[in-house]
């Protein structure tokens, strides 16, 4: 199978080398910018730009490669397959869940892919595209795909920025963010056994104004971190109320 | 080394489990309700009951076993050591950052322990404690276990329920939460290298206004999590703007 990638980012890097991991792919790195007069014989092209230029590329390839019959598919959580279809009989969506950062290494047999197509011809070209690096492959029409994106958004960058504020406070008081790590995981691995709601542990959560009272005093100099504090804890101790009222 | 533990919850549980890993060491539960006439001869008492418990067992203590010899600590993150120094001349705190499940087995070498103590006995005898299952052993005095506290309640509490969140969503659109674990734990891996205030990505990051509102609107039937997302979203976006201002 010959892919052609798209941009060169994060994404980009990554799923060529992902792509790449089944030597029977021909997996080539394709520059935008030179699309004129290249001849593309790729089954599949994957653009891996950022979501405001997908469009833009789309537009380009349906201009200087009118008569390309392969797949034409991005890799973006929040943009839909519209921009493609109108352009492209073939085409589709390959959405990698996974934050990529060029210098890391990553295990691409555990990165789940959802896949959205517009013929079956190009369901199956996206299928066997994400089964050479994954097994984890799932159906994801645009409006699915926006509920992973919101859940991705809650659960690794808002997770993310309260790492940061956790960190901020350890350091301020001599410690490493990594200190913090054994108790992260559990966190996480904990999610195995039992949905995250049932095992809400915390101050919030027990009602425990003299340590929640203690804590937002101890936030006085951030009222930034304070606010969300208050916001976290006010909608962790209604929904343990209701859970122990019901 | 003999060690009584107070408390049969999940902390005391636990410490049982991992005191018990160093064969040298003599672990015995004790119930708190039979103090009376009960021959002490512990070199260490952990109290390991909840946070409003552990001055009513203190005074038990001091009340039914007045001629203790040995050092008596509580292992809570939020109680200050105060109310064992007014009774026992040998006190102090062992504070083990971790969130503990019966259920659960842990790996005790990963878990940082906190420590405080009342005199240099004391100190001596809970570190010898700790290493039977860490060599995380840190110092922390009541202040800094405050601050420690207050990092596990942003990166644990709030995380776990940013968690149910994200499940609910996912779960009402079919899929699993455990599709978010290899994005979640490279969110966590992520910071071994680099602080996550610097790696913060996502739409709020980006100052995307596009997908932030359409994420909003697809809250719309949601209105907790849509609150939690906004004041979540517009602490990012400030910070990235300072950040790429500076």
């Amino acid at each position: 199978m010959k892919i052609g990638i798209i941009g060169k980012g994060n994404v980009g890097t990554h799923l060529n080398n992902a792509l790449s991991e089944d030597a029977s792919n021909n997996v080539c790195l394709i520059n935008s910018r030179t699309f004129e007069g290249l001849e593309i014989d790729c089954d599949l092209l994957l653009i891996c730009v950022k979501d405001d230029a997908i469009e833009g590329v789309a537009a380009e390839i349906a201009r200087y490669i009118p008569d390309y019959q392969g797949t034409v598919a991005h890799t973006s959580g929040s943009v839909s397959m519209e921009i493609l279809r109108s352009r492209f009989s073939n085409c589709g969506v390959l959405y990698p869940l996974q934050t990529f950062t060029k210098q890391r290494e990553l295990n691409y047999a555990e990165i789940p892919v959802f896949i959205e197509a517009q013929t079956e011809e190009s369901e199956n070209l996206l299928r066997m595209a994400a089964s050479s690096f994954t097994d984890k492959i799932y159906q994801a029409d645009s409006e699915k795909r926006k509920a992973l994106h919101v859940g991705a958004v809650l659960s690794c960058n808002f997770v993310n920025f309260l790492y940061g504020k956790a960190e901020e406070i350890l350091k301020e008081n001599g410690y490493d963010f990594s200190v913090l790590y054994p108790l992260i995981k559990e966190t996480l691995e904990r999610t195995r056994d039992k949905s995250p709601t049932e095992t809400q542990t915390g101050p919030a959560a027990r009602g425990d104004f003299n340590v929640i009272n203690s804590h937002l005093e101890f936030l006085g100099d951030k009222p930034e971190t304070e606010r969300i504090y208050r916001l976290l804890t006010n909608s962790i101790y209604i929904g343990s109320k209701e859970k122990i009222e019901r």
